[in-house]
């Protein structure tokens, strides 16, 4: 299994992500400012893998703090979570592990728990949310497999694999894991995903480490592959996903959508609740990160279009929700209308983040955090 | 004016695509072989002048000969058509300029023309071919600059500009020279076009040349800035165009033209007449040349994916009609139903193809070759 965040003694490790996949490097993150400047410079990148390695920093920040008091280290910890929510701007999952790093802080502040407890309590919570990344890509993996015909051409975008998530299966790839593990013939359309090649060289390298079969291709050929009959279905990751289905993920997913909408491809979306964010009503409301021009302009350190040139870099896009199919979560599949279907998805309890005492009932625990 | 191509004393000198924008150099081809080469390894590309540098490559053949019979020297010069025809398979004006050369060789024969003047005839048909392309730039600039709105922002794939013809204003992006020179204010998105990222090297070298406001963006970018409202028009050039209107253009047009249908904006492919293949049907029945894997799997000489990831690397796609605003000539604007308008455009006859006495006449003749 290809463990994208590690949590150890002496920090937070991660696979240095620009390196794949020429060079497998782990990179120990020491302070949570470290682990900030990760995720802005995409050393670790995927919406899942920014939200549990940001809860990670938080727990990284206490565990170091010498703060003697309550009051002091609380203070520490709300810097610390603004650090983190500044790392990147559009992945819902970040705000998300924030949210629930800080849920756990006030929940152990309400019970007056002593200095050294609340630390624990913060990194107990980091480690929750990392053991249900991994289980809930498990659940995403097993709803979304059932989708997938046999055999089956994939297009996939960006990469959604163990590296985009703690590790293990993935969120969209995970689906393809699922389809293989499951024996069906697949053969998967690896977007390259220009500006940061996640496809080239992320995706391509943990399909090339399992051997499944795929095909590499620039993203401008994503149209004629499917021109040419070659694809079944699209299988995406997403960043943030609107209360009404819109979906903000990796740069070229709505030339996608609309691509398979044109040749009348079903487009799937892969993603964790924790992806969902209902406080917003479209797509419209989500920021949209805007990325260095050198990503755009410069390959492996060097220029690739004359200097001087004016460049965009978005990051992301927004794909309205007419255009999806299915979104599938740990939870099920939600399909149109989504504002209803995701709602409800969202008000199931979640097996995986009840109190413990719930999850010896449901007879279906992870891993038990302390909580 | 940018010189793309020229004829000299020496040989063919070209300027080397591969090294711009870093390195302004040209190279001397001094045999139809280096020439055949030049056209296969990318140092001449676009569809216009791959045609003219093919009739340079027959004129340099001919010209090098030391054949003593005008048999032997037929035999050569077919062996001359063949060499250059193998070069690339999609172009129609790469099989048109040989045409033409042939076609003026078997005048020549016809004529009983003694060896050295059948020599000067090929080579000045080539000569021809080369300032009817300038010429033939000028009119369809013209044609399409009406096309354009003030201000209007366009959306540009591939190098369709100085560099891909014979040289000074290029097909599509000769509309775009033209609209300025017309006063219109124009911004140009430049897709990178990937693999061989002729977007980000070689039209923002000759847009920033020439101070023409651009933005340089990522393939997969393209619908987004749709998206966001920012597109008025897509101007793309074209390969071949079959009799029904279908064109075969850069890996990435066919998604730009539907990512233009679905965005209500106008697909407008500017291409001479030379383009044309009437003697297909359809773009099912267009050659599609699948290029080395190599310019998916490196950039800059290297690797951007992981060793033995399997690769798809067609050079082109096929944009059927009903996705084409107008096709820009010219002899004029075609518009559907592309059967008639085209087969009406290519029974015209064309002024600068027109017997010297003829062009006399007319009063609009380019600068005459010797036939």
């Amino acid at each position: 299994m290809i463990r994208t965040i590690e949590w150890t003694d002496e920090g937070v490790r991660v696979i240095d992500q620009r390196k794949l996949p020429h060079e497998e490097i782990s990179l120990l993150l020491r302070t949570p400012e470290e682990v900030a400047e990760a995720i802005r410079a995409m050393i670790v990148r995927g919406a899942p893998a920014i939200g549990v390695t940001a809860a990670f920093g938080l727990a990284l920040g206490v565990r170091r703090s010498s703060a003697r008091t309550v009051e002091e280290l609380e203070a520490e910890f709300e810097a610390l979570c603004r650090l983190m929510a500044r790392a990147r701007p559009t992945a819902a999952n970040l705000f998300w592990a924030i949210e629930r790093v800080r849920r756990a802080w006030a929940e152990a502040r309400r019970r007056n728990l002593p200095l050294p407890l609340l630390k624990e309590w913060v990194i107990q919570e980091a480690h929750n949310i990392y053991r249900e990344d991994i289980e809930t890509n498990w659940r995403m993996a097993h709803h979304g497999a059932a989708l997938i015909p046999d055999p089956a051409r994939i297009l996939t975008h960006c990469n959604t694999g163990a590296l985009a998530t703690a590790g293990g299966m993935g969120t969209a790839l995970g689906v393809v894991r699922a389809a293989v593990l499951m024996g069906k013939r697949v053969h998967v359309y690896v977007d390259e995903t220009r500006p940061f090649l996640q496809g080239a060289r992320l995706t391509a390298w943990e399909l090339l480490k399992e051997r499944i079969p795929a095909t590499l291709i620039t993203d401008n050929m994503a149209g004629y592959m499917m021109y040419r009959g070659l694809v079944d279905c699209v299988l995406v990751g997403a960043d943030r996903i609107a209360a009404n289905g819109d979906v903000a993920n990796k740069i070229g997913t709505y030339t996608l959508a609309i691509l398979a909408k044109e040749h009348g491809i079903p487009f799937y979306v892969v993603a964790p609740i924790s992806t969902l964010d209902l406080s917003i009503a479209s797509g419209d409301h989500i920021p949209i990160e805007e990325r260095p021009a050198i990503e755009v302009t410069h390959i492996n350190g060097r220029p690739i279009a004359p200097q001087g040139i004016a460049v965009a870099n978005p990051a992301f896009d927004i794909t309205p929700h007419r255009y999806v199919t299915a979104i599938v979560t740990e939870r099920g599949i939600a399909r149109p209308p989504y504002p209803e279907s995701l709602s409800a998805l969202a008000a199931q309890p979640d097996v995986a983040h009840a109190p413990a005492e719930e999850r010896a009932l449901s007879g279906d625990a992870p891993p038990s955090g302390s909580s």
